[in-house]
């Protein structure tokens, strides 16, 4: 029996893939061969499943003074959002704009000259807050509950959370989402938007409208400078808010400065195996384990260049 | 009745502060005066309780090339930490250490050239990461349940985390807390120290020995330069990482170049009022009122300069 030649390993894949063992033991030879093969390509396909491309369509470049921020826009969560966002970008909107609200562990915000010609032409947005969820709706699950939903999870490299009982979810404004600012009114946000710096302001969480993250250079965006300054400190001119650069859509740089990045693939098999391993916190580190929580907002979404 | 020109708000300052109402029918011009007196000076003290100084003896400046950090210690909480970190500073054992492990999103590291003579003279400290509470223990609450604790709240000005089952209370690890690193043992720690940069690493909470906390200058903490790089992009050379320029304990510095601090009292019933209010979330930006919780992490305990 060459079988016993599989490892426990494989064994285990098999049994994770659910690879059928019917039909095995007549054509012993012919049989393991296919299976090698299957074994071979659900491997391959893990392994390709593991990260994900982005597409440059979906991806904005943030040039700073100081480096470069790649966005990662989320179309399929908040679509009018996006599609404003994209084409300001296109139109010079954002160039040469100010980051004039960064204040240290909670936003960094940009945009035009508050109420100038400019600003005011831009259309008002409907709150892209929530979306409504059926039984068919999946993601990774993560945390359940959490403090402020009854679930948290993943969906294509964004934090998720969600309420089973008012099948409603969103996105969660974890440390690095893009949203977009607005006044009172929930259908007023345009053009300025934020980053999230700080601990999650997770009481934000659907009345804002989160339409991207960071994936790449978010050292950049916490480096940016501080425009509150405390009591008793000397107040920060304005002349020294840090300013954008330009801020391009990733299909509009030329090639030779394009950034080419993969996200972990938040939604694979092996994905979840490492939410359940990061869970369990088995290392020797942790002499007496944490309680089994995770926080959604602490669990990280790895990124890397595929540009080298 | 001279009793009716109190105001409303008056009546609920004395009721706050349990004002006893006991034999004022009787001499009530006299009692009035004592009773006005007693409101001045409760006003007066809530005032005054609502910035706690903090003594020179207690504060850490860390002077980085970009900028100022001061960071709290709590001997109250982890005295042995203080101890030998504060010893440590005045032996110059910090001066032109190094950032070595600076990770986006969760820490950064400092220390001495690892296994080095001066490294390895420093004596282990045995972990200081709960500890027992009784019945008359108290903080200022601010969450229960919490995700990974019963309770969280304050004590002075440090978030807390209470286990009312276990009658163990730890520090949180929130944004800018200061801890010792170790090894696998939980008692070797010596003097490598990390601050938390990203989203609260809780389940490191009683694992590790939190001993102070920055309360001035956090933005310098985050923009110190990342020491590890993403897959496919280029690796940081080592000679790009952050020194440490000097690092004084506060009381050690010359009074010119002092930085006196005052954080708010978080122990006082005016930031009680203050933590009901930010629940409540009253401002007409809040359209829709978000779920009644808060996270201690994202809570700020704010911080001023008394030295302009």
């Amino acid at each position: 029996m060459k079988f016993r030649t599989l490892s426990l390993k494989t064994i285990v894949l098999t049994s994770v893939f659910s690879l059928s063992y019917g039909g095995l033991v007549n054509a012993e030879q012919n049989v393991q061969a296919q299976m090698m093969a299957k074994i071979a390509a659900d491997n391959a396909k893990q392994k390709k499943d593991e990260w994900r491309t982005v597409a440059l369509e979906n991806m904005v470049l943030l040039t700073l003074p100081h480096g470069e921020v790649v966005i990662e826009l989320a179309p399929q969560f908040s679509p009018k959002h996006v599609q404003q966002f994209s084409r300001l970008i296109q139109s010079g909107h954002y160039d040469g704009n100010k980051f004039y609200r960064v204040i240290d562990g909670f936003v960094a915000q940009a945009g035009p000259e508050y109420n100038s010609r400019v600003d005011r032409q831009v259309p008002l947005l409907a709150l892209e807050g929530e979306w409504a969820t059926d039984k068919d709706w999946s993601f990774t699950l993560v945390q359940s509950p959490d403090l402020f939903a009854e679930q948290t999870g993943f969906k294509d490299g964004f934090a998720i959370a969600h309420n089973v009982s008012e099948q409603k979810a969103w996105l969660a404004h974890c440390p690095g989402v893009v949203a977009m600012a607005r006044g009172n009114d929930a259908d007023s946000g345009s053009s300025h938007f934020y980053i999230t710096i700080g601990q999650a302001p997770r009481y934000l969480d659907r009345i804002m409208s989160i339409f991207g993250r960071v994936i790449y250079g978010m050292q950049h965006v916490q480096a940016l400078t501080r425009t509150a300054a405390i009591e008793g400190d000397k107040a920060v001119d304005s002349q020294q808010h840090t300013p954008i650069v330009s801020m391009k859509m990733m299909s509009d740089v030329a090639p030779e400065k394009q950034i080419h990045l993969q996200v972990k693939n938040t939604d694979s098999a092996l994905f979840a195996t490492k939410l359940a391993e990061r869970l369990a916190r088995k290392s020797a580190f942790f002499f007496k384990q944490p309680p089994q929580v995770l926080d959604v907002c602490q669990t990280p979404v790895l990124t890397r260049r595929i540009d080298g």
